[in-house]
């Protein structure tokens, strides 16, 4: 029966993988990842020299990314059925799989919808890793939350409206999945008065990183590797002057 | 001038330390730890066997913990000294230190109290580490967030009301610093009927972890490193019946 062991790989600087998790990529010999059609992929890139010689790679290509709305009934069901045939697949391989992920599997991982599947069927290890946020404010080169600050999290997926009720509540705000969504995330920001306070950090820690003010974007748009953050303020002991 | 490097350790298995932080660590030879005053301090604890045996340790101990509420003027300017004190020693040392921190060092780390202080003055590295909440949802087996769930992070520090205000909002909870709080986290969970979906983990990742639902805890309270989870439910693909 398989054994899958599902290895966080972090933000994507090779160099913030876990030891555990390292150790266990370049020992695999069934390597898979999830990957749009017709590209590299990130996962699989952050790897690159890593893995053993005898590696047998499983690319699990997404039968649709964007081009369908997220929230449809058919969108739903092509990637349910595909999410069913690789689960399927896995489950019948021999020895041991070890199925990379980005950044933890447990926080918003394609992984997931695998391991809901076969738990139970089969033997799995899930590795944490560093997820894509920590990856980002560490780049930023200031601190995240301090004190009792309140920390919230966001997908940019989400309804414009719902978006400024979250951010108007929380001190810190990590926005994910900006890509296409870029310009809703900045009005939202804008209506709660904290597009100044914004950043921009797009494939943190990777060799592209790009780390700014969000205000001093001209882009319309952001890779798919990209967070917004604005950092608490919250208490900290200072000497008063 | 000094080089400070602060090595991120994750949530508690040393396994668990990113590569870059693994080789900082084993290659020190000044290690500068946080801790309780006799303690051996958790962050210590976590590199035990991986020093360098030339390593200098520098603990710096904290000059109160728990005995005067953290919003009085004197924990401040106890609290305040102690760090601009250990700025101005760490500042003049001739090399290279290697401070350790728990978690992710920008995530309500203590390094940050350093940092701030020491930005611009000496050379500063920062590597980021796994953060406890990670390590904790990772040890329930549940992942912790789905499609557009909205995740938040309180500390149970904060006032009661404020902890049920954010608890109805988000979708996802990470409720950290619970300890002696923990009645009030009860509370402000009943108080949103989510008690019954809350877990508890005491030391993640560490060797004496415990993972167990809140509502059957009979304790009052919990050790300094236990964090509070709410999973979310969100959208994932899946085949109607
Ligand atoms: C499907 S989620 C996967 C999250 C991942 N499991 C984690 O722990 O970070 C993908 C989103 O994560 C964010 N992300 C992950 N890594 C990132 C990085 N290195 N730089 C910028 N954004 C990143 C982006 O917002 C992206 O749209
Ligand atoms: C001062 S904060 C430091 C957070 C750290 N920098 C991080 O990234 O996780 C201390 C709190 O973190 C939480 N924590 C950190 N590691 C933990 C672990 N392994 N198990 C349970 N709680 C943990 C606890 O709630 C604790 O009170």
């Amino acid at each position: 029966m398989a054994r899958i062991i599902c290895a966080g790989l972090g933000p994507g600087d090779p160099d913030l993988i876990s030891v555990r998790s390292d150790r266990i990529i370049r020992a695999g010999r069934n390597i898979a990842y999830f990957r749009k059609a017709g590209r590299r992929g990130q996962a699989r890139q952050i790897v690159e020299g890593m893995l053993h010689p005898d590696a047998v790679e499983w690319a699990m290509e997404y039968p649709v990314t964007t081009e369908l709305p997220f929230n449809s009934r058919e969108y739903n069901d092509i990637l349910a059925r595909f999410y069913d045939d690789w689960a399927e697949r896995l489950a019948q391989m021999p020895g041991e799989v070890v199925v990379l992920c980005e950044g933890d599997p447990f926080f918003y991982g394609s992984f997931m919808h695998l391991y809901t599947r076969l738990l139970g069927r089969v033997e799995m290890d899930v590795v944490p890793g560093i997820t894509g946020m920590t990856g980002c404010w560490n780049a930023t080169g200031v601190p995240i939350t301090w004190g009792d600050d309140v920390m919230t999290v966001l997908m940019a997926t989400l309804p414009e409206a719902d978006l400024v009720h979250h951010m108007a509540q929380a001190d810190a705000l990590v926005i994910m999945k900006t890509g296409r969504n870029l310009p809703k995330v900045r009005r939202a920001l804008q209506a709660v008065g904290r597009l100044d306070a914004a950043w921009l950090v797009e494939r943190g820690t990777m060799p592209q990183q790009r780390v700014m003010k969000l205000a001093d974007l001209q882009d319309a748009d952001t890779p798919y590797f990209a967070i917004v953050l604005v950092h608490g303020q919250g208490r900290r002991p200072e000497i008063a002057e």
